[in-house]
Parts: C-alpha cells; structure tokens; sequence
C-alpha cells in the first residue's frame, strides 16, 4: 500500500438523529464515504458532513445506499440492474450538488451496506454502478471490496474509463476468493489482536490470511474502519499508529 | 419575445403513480422542468421523462420544491434560506445525475410550487437559491416570474455570474406589479378567450393587461403553461399555434 | 358461494395522485381493501376513500402492505415475521383511527401486494399476520387466498379465536394447489371469455378449473376483482351482473 | 397534585436511529408520551418502547407529531383542523395497534412539538384534536398544557365526552396566561435551582411564578420532563424525589 487511506462510512445522521461522532473520525481518517439521503442522511446532514471534511482536508466519496432509512440500507430492495444505476445516479448528484455549496470535490464512490454486498456479488448489479458512476459529469473513482477477482474488475471498470479503487477490512476474515466471511460465522469479526495483526499485514504485504490459513494477496488501496463506538474510535487511532509507522 | 419558448412542470408522476400526460405534452413544448425527488418523483420517474425529453428535443430544467410529496411542494415548510439552497442543490444534483446516464445536458432550473411563490416573495429566499444555483458545477440559468422587479433580479444574478430566464404566465391575472393574482380571488385566472389574448399580447408586445387595466411590460422569455388534463393539453395547441403564426 | 362478495383494492392514491376510478368501484363492489399509508394513501385519502364507502354502504377492509410507496407494496422488503405483524398492527390502527372519525366500521384485513404472495408461501408470516389480526382490539376477520390448504389454515386461524374470509380471483389461472399461476407464465391472465366462465363456475359449484385441467372445489367466500381501467371496470359489471343472476 | 404524576417524550428513535436513553427514562417517570411514526419512530420502535413501557408500569400516551421526521415534528406544516384530525386518528391507531401486540393499554394523546404549541394557540385545531381523540373506539385522555383558560377547556372537552389532564412544565418560565415564555427569551428556560423551585411550588400549591412575579394556579395533573441527556436524567430523578418527599 503505497498510500495509507483509511475510509469510514459518515454522515449517517438523519434529521434530529444523530449516528457516530464524525467530528472525531473526519479528524482521524482519510477517506469519509459520506451519506446521499438513500440510507440515511438528508440536505443538511450532507452539508454539515461535508463543512467537517472540508476542513479536516479529507478525501470525500458519495456513499449511494438502497432507499431505506428505517431498514438503514442493510436489506435489499428487489430492484433491477439499471434501476440501481439510476438511484445512485440521483444520490451521487444530490451529494455533488451540496459539496458544490460547500467548496470541496467529491472524488469516488462507494456503495452502502446492502447495495454493495450485493454489487460485489452480482455482476450485472456492479456493471450498473460502474456504469453510472463512469457516466457521472464529474472525475469519480469507485471503491470496491479487494478480492481475488480484481483482476477482472479493473478490466471490466477499464472499459468504461472508470478507475477502482480497492478496500480491505481491517475487522473481518475473508474467504479464500477474498469475500468476507458472514458475520453471522463465528470468528468472521477478529478482536482487537486479530484486527491489528491484519493491518500489520496489510500494510507490510497487502495480503491477509484467510479462513483457511492461505496468505491472498489484496492490492488494496484503502482499508475501511468503523467508528460506531468509543471503543471503536479508540482501535481506529491504534490502527492510524500502524499506519503511520509503516510510511 | 425574440424565441419563442414554452415551458411546463413534467416528470410529476411518483412510483406508481401518474400526473398528467407526459408524453403528450413533451410533443408540444420546448422546455420541461423536472421534477427532482422533492415534491414529486423518483429516479425511475426521473429517468423516463428525461429519456422522452431527449427524443423529443426538449430542453431539461430542474424542477425542486419542498420534499413533501404528500402536499406536491404546495405547503410552506418552514426552513431558512441556507437549507433551502442545500435542498435544492440536492434535488438539482439528482437530476443532473440520471440526465448524464440518459445523455442529455439540464441548462435551467425553476423551483416549484410554494417554493417558487416564496421565492418571489421573500428576496433572502431567492438569494439563497440564486446562490445553489450559481454554485453548481454545471451551467445552468434560473428561471423566474417575469414582474417589474426584473432588472434588480438580473443585477442580483449578474452579481452570482448567473444568468435568468423570466417567464410570463398565460393563464393568470397579474398585479400591477407583475405578480399573479392569487387564485382566490375572482378573476384570477382566465378563460380560454382571456388566456389566448393575454398571449397574443405577450407574443406581440411582450406585455401583459394588469388588474388594474394598465399595460405591464414583462420582457419575458418563456411562457408557462399547464397541461393538467386533455382541455388543458388542447389549449396549450392553441397557444402553440400562435406561437408559430408570430415567428 | 351463499353470499356473493366482490373485493377490491381500493384507496391507493396518496397524496395529489389518483390511482383508479374509487367512486366507480364503490358503486359496484361489496367489500373494499382500503390501502392504510403503507404502500399508498395517507390520512386524507383514507379519509376520503372511507366517506365513499361507507356513503355506499359498502363492507370495509384493511389492506396492510410493505412501507414502500416508490414500490407500491410490491417488492418484498426483508424483514422478519414479527416485524411484519407489528407493521400490519400499525397500518390497521391507522386505518380504523380514521375510520372511527368517518363512523365506519373496519371488519377485516387483508393483506396487499407482496406481503400477500409471501403470507400465502411462508407459514411464519402467516401466523405472524393472524396474530396481528388477532390482536387487534376490534372483531377483524382476515382475507386470505381459498387455496387447497384452507381447512389447515382455519385449523391456525381458529386457535387464534380468528374467522377467515376465503377469496377467489376471477382473472387467475390456478395451480392444483389453489395458488395463482404466476404473472410470467402464459396464460395465467385469463381473457373476458375465461374471466367470465370462471366466475360462472364459481358461483355454480365453488370450483375453478386448474392448469392441469382438474377441478378444485375453493369454498371462496369472496371474488377479488381488478378495475385499474375503463376496460377492467366494464369487466367487473359483467361479473357483478352475474352475480345478480346466480342469487 | 393528589397524584404525582410525571410524563416525558419517548420512543423517539427511528430505524437504526437512538433518542435518548428510554430504557433509563422509562424506569422513572409514570407516563411516556410514545411516538406513533409521524415526527419519530416505526412500527418496531414503537414496539420496543411499549414492552419497556409495560414492563416498567409506566402509563401509556401516544404522542403524534407532524409527519416530518427530517424536521422532528419541530416545523409547522400547514394543513387544515381536519387534516391534523385525520393525521392524530392515523398515528394514534398506529401506536394502538402495536400495543394490543404487547399486551399494554394506550390511555391519553399528547400532541408533539409545533402540533402541541399550535393547538394551545389556536382554537379551531384543539378542537380538531379532542374530535380526533374523543371518536377514537377506545377511552382516550388528551394531555394539554395547563393554562388560564383550563376552564374553558374541559368545557370544550365535556361537550365532546373527553376528559382532560393537564400538564405543567418544570423548566419553563410562565406568561401571565400560562403559557410557556418562548425559548428565545432570555430566562425562558430554568436552570437547576430555578427548575427545583419550580416543582416544589407545583407540589405545594399547583401554582408557578409567572414572568411578571405573579402566581398563576395551574391545577396540573401532571409534570413534564425531558430527558435529552445525561444531565437531564439527573435532573428528572431530583424532581422525582421532590415527588415523592411531598406525598
């Protein structure tokens, strides 16, 4: 990893409602994915999100998520292909549209929750994201899960001029294909030990260990954290030590 | 009235609900302002009326309004000039985000509805709007009413590098002032002969016949013209064909 | 069939948008399922949809779907058996809230769109819909589709201290185990001719005639009908003219 | 105040969303003024705030609001007495049909935010409300503020069968006419020791000291409290011990 990102999910709040404290993680991390009014968020939870990065200096992405805030775009809406292209299209452009007021660039694009599970399973689903963030009247990149078929993805992205960029999970084991395994396995979340020996890899060889003891190799260019609680913020500075001592 | 331009609100349906016939009506005017996900709309509904506007060489405006479906953007909700310049830049940039997969440029906007009325109303309000406007990262003019303000409306936009498009109504009464008569008030909108020899007028002398019998010079750009039901759309062929007849 | 009962959804419009010709349909049917604010109305329709009624003394429903306008109840939104009983419980309460305001009573349920296809394909949501049903505090029957697991599922209904209503559907093709051949499949809507002599059988002998060709005795209390247009209305009074004939 | 009676806002989460602490909120006060999903909560918040509610003993209100999550129910959106009728009916059911789920009586309305503040404004829409709560098929209270005109109040409420509990607020400063000095005003909201004596001229008299220095007896039934934060909780168990020192 020639460049350490670190991504975190923000801006989740809605309305009176409050989700994290992003003041403290657009402090620490690199990358805020930044909520579209899908899955959470609304025009000004998007504002006041994007005034914090802006200052903080970090890189901003579009978090497009099914349009569901009661179910927090954790359960999938049947919707086709194309129809998913275009709810991203508007979500990407309503957070645009914001970051304009705001004065800061929004650079790529990572999917939430429910939506980007089922993109990193379902081909025709990532072909209609690629396809409406390529689209998009604006430079964005997309951010996708590292997994042993990026080969494949950078080709598929290439062909429509879109450039990837690739997260590991600092918190999760994966498969040997470079899925993460379902949190609902037991051992697929790592404790604090495990999460920081993954880092450590990550960051000396870009590969993790798998579930069945392989070394796979992830290429990735970002590693995603979550700061849902104190305790979590407190690993993401441990893990933002790690990173700062490898450079 | 140097180009003849006239404009409706589309693009108003809702999942699965219709409002009035869109594809009829994109056959007849030149601009369509789009509804955006606020008042009305989602990106489906969005995609489909952009993908009929680009066929029928219409020119796309963005259509926000107050996100309140259920009373059609026509209830005052209260909000402070700031969010409603993040709520529209929202709404504008969705749209602009699914015109992009259907490749066709959007060039204006025109708020809706109760937004509109207050933005014409209340100048901090129209500030803030000219301000979403102006700031997005798209060139896009602003329509608004066409009354006796208009050339301090062009200052405050010059002032912003944003350009207007005023437009004049061909079925309402107007104030000495160049604001409409509110529809309570007997009068206030016209019949089939008044509403054709108000356009007449407009296509003739850019001027329109106020309440009070004076003669107002409006300099409009457009007409708006409402196409509700099939007496309505059969009007709007009337005013076209005058329209025509003048060039 | 000892009474002859036509049902049909009714009350789907929400907000500024009409879905159907409501004041037609309650001129002609007997029982209506009255959309409750979840897959479409809202207080003032329901209001509205509930004056219509009761003025034509027409038997009232509730007609529970997922909360999901932009869908209209027809996507199967994830959620777990009880929290679609909690779902229903606040859709029906909503609906009788307003009901009681109209002096109306509400005397059954039934479910709506995918949340009915799922009820009749998964028993945990069944339950989970009677024990709602049950629960409420008014004597509320439930609609549910005459399938040849009837009698088991007044055996699950009768332990609840809950009456079932059986209906048919006049436009459906059936499998031998009384569902409705789905949509995709050719021939599953039935032609006027094979509409009509359905309905005839109905009323002679409570059969339908299934895909295989066998008959099925149903035991429907009720036939459901669709009047989404003019052609669909004239349909219904051939049926309602039927029925006339058969009492 | 023969019975202590102390009410306070819950169930105002929505979704994935967290307000305040309920389960500690629920194990001090008597009654909760529950969201019915029109300013706060879905049918599974409601749910879980009513088994607290019941497992605590605490007395069960619904508490409607404006459908406005994004704005809280804080914002006024303009819609007719019947309309806000209509609406309190809907949510009121809602938040019924959940509680026949858990088994716990629903037995007062208290209106929420801008609803709350405009209905002691304006007669026409408490009329609305007590119609709404007073044709409701279950024995409803309405929890009002307890003003000067409380008289002229319960009036209104016999003429419909309606029973009244008025309610005083601790931390408020008083007009002369018993309503709540707004929040703007300097010395509108109490502190610590200004709030204490509040309470305790409450329990010894059912009077407070009112902006001018004069003493308004409120005949309240009930106390209100809120709980946004940990300081808040404090605060509430100081006043419940006040409470129960004084019977």
């Amino acid at each position: 990893m020639s460049r350490i990102d670190l991504n975190s999910d923000l801006g989740e709040g809605f309305g009176p409602w409050v989700m994290g404290d992003d003041a403290k993680m657009l402090s620490i991390v690199t990358s805020a994915n930044i909520a579209c009014g899908g899955h959470a968020s609304d025009p000004e939870t998007m504002f006041q999100t994007l005034v914090l990065a802006r200052d903080n200096g970090v890189n901003v992405g579009a978090h497009p998520g099914f349009n569901d805030r009661e179910g927090f775009g954790r359960r999938v809406i049947p919707m086709s292909p194309p129809d998913i292209g275009r709810m991203c299209a508007a979500q990407i452009g309503a957070l645009i549209g914001i970051a304009a007021l705001v004065g800061v660039p929004v650079t790529y694009v990572k999917p939430h929750g429910a939506l980007y599970n089922d993109m990193m399973k379902h081909q025709p689903l990532l072909s209609a994201v690629m396809g409406a963030v390529a689209s998009y009247p604006a430079d964005l990149k997309l951010m996708i899960l590292a997994t042993a078929d990026a080969k494949h993805h950078h080709t598929m992205a290439r062909h429509l001029g879109l450039t990837l960029v690739l997260e590991a999970f600092a918190d999760r084991l994966y498969t040997d294909q470079g899925h993460l395994v379902a949190r609902n396995i037991a051992g697929s979340v790592h404790d604090k030990a495990a999460l920081l020996a993954q880092v450590k890899q990550l960051l000396a060889s870009n590969s993790v260990t798998t579930q069945s003891g392989k070394s796979l190799k992830l290429n990735a260019d970002s590693i995603c954290v979550h700061g849902d609680n104190a305790q979590g913020v407190a690993l993401i500075e441990d893990i933002k030590a790690l990173c700062s001592a490898s450079v």
